[in-house]
């Protein structure tokens, strides 16, 4: 057998031969992986060098929206407002750099503060109430939005469903997606991390001037968690649509912050945890 | 409707309250969350104050277990044997806080260092085979180890499935559990971040003096990524399962470590992508 990656592409899909078996019977055959590489985001204002703001294990693609979109879901930025200019890196031996991202704002970031207020709230009285309060500071409650017939809303897992193209080669990764309040598809990003994908979602938004979401749908392909309300939150997205369960401090951080999540979509049944004023069960 | 969470339960789940609809029909039902809580991992040696070394947001249960586990899988630690007490922290005003768990070590340790090195790794040539490169440095090749028949493989999911207690309850979250290489379960683990799963398995084998896990087969419920090679591989796992797609950087990673990476294990099928020479075809 022997796997043959051929070396690290850039896709997002890599090839290997894989022995595929069945039964009794084995055969070598060639299949697709989803490509999982590091990137490094870093940021600096005018007259700062570019420093080191996370390093994340994501899927090869959308790679400038992805680090808008942690800038501003995150707290870093306000909006893509800030943003002068989104590059690769290029060091010293002129050989590109696919996998360091580099944001130059218009104004000054202080990423020390950053980190000290990120240390502070997460030292102190840690738990799911602290978190919550956090989250609350940071973000506003989001708009009423818009209300969803119960008709269009069973119709998205099958729309994302036909619209994943990466999921469909390789079966390996997290789609997230936006949709107007009719069912219509308006973006979808895959990525190997949930989160990931939801961030490529708001930094797409972003730098096109569309934020705040306030009349769109998200829907994720698996669970809702906590990382992911609190995203959507900065993002002002009123409805949150799981195929699967959303967690406890999920359901409890959309309550808080004014969002509804809908949970384990499937066929023509859901369930509603939160906010239940903005599905129209009767249309 | 209206959520009652019924505050923040220690357990593994929570109670909510949701409307259940189907097609046209909404009833409101009581329904089971599973819980999501954020946890600060803190290390001190002899005459060295606790300091933070991470926050993770998991799943309570086996917390003690998922702290070590950490601290063996990301190298902060070799082994168990370095580790003199482990207890939630009993902060000031004498309330018991079950977030934050503090590990005291039997010989002092360099966070500092530790962070600077994790830094230096991130920050340079980042790429994949970078990673890959820091990976061999940190963790040994892992032991040829077992055979495995095929006929013990295919059982693996459905021992993993009627196990999964949490699961059952909530549908929302993953698994990882050992298994003996004749398909006998010996230790299952979920949480709501795959890599806590692992990490709670690990650190459960590690209290145990059982590391290296050398003769187990570790299977996860959803996706192999390639923290989750990387932490089985410092376990010294020979053989991982899972019942969805492995990422490219995962196969990448075991190839180079000699472990075997079998995905899509459904029914009496799998694929092998790397190193199948344990597994037993024709038994």
């Amino acid at each position: 057998m022997g796997v043959m990656l051929q070396g690290m592409e850039r896709g997002s899909t890599a090839s290997a031969s894989v022995r595929a078996v069945e039964g009794a019977r084995a055969r070598e055959r060639a299949d697709r992986l989803v490509t999982e590489e590091p990137m490094e985001i870093r940021v600096h204002g005018p007259a700062q060098e570019p420093a080191p703001l996370v390093v994340t294990i994501r899927t090869p693609g959308d790679d400038f929206a992805l680090a808008v979109g942690f800038c501003i879901t995150e707290g870093v930025i306000d909006s893509a407002a800030d943003v002068a200019t989104v590059a690769y890196c290029l060091p010293d031996d002129g050989v590109q750099q696919y996998n360091v991202v580099t944001i130059r704002l218009r104004r000054p970031v202080d990423l020390e503060a950053h980190h000290r207020e990120f240390a502070a709230n997460a030292s102190c009285g840690l738990c799911g109430k602290a978190t919550l309060e956090q989250v609350e500071i940071a973000c506003d409650a989001v708009a009423p939005g818009p209300r969803v017939a119960r008709s269009a809303l069973v119709t998205l897992p099958e729309r994302l469903r036909r619209a994943q193209s990466v999921f469909d080669a390789t079966g390996g990764l997290h789609a997230a997606a936006c949709f107007d309040p009719h069912g219509e598809l308006t973006v979808l990003r895959e990525d190997v991390g949930r989160h990931n994908a939801v961030d490529k979602v708001v930094g797409h938004a972003a730098l096109q001037g569309r934020l705040p979401l306030a009349d769109q749908l998200l829907l994720v392909s698996g669970r809702m968690s906590f990382e992911i309300v609190q995203k959507a939150a900065v993002a002002g997205m009123p409805v949150l649509c799981a195929v699967s369960a959303p967690s406890s401090l999920a359901v409890e951080a959309a309550e808080r912050l004014g969002q509804t999540v809908v949970g384990f979509l499937r066929g023509d049944r859901f369930n509603v945890y939160t906010h239940p004023e903005r599905i129209d069960l009767e249309s």
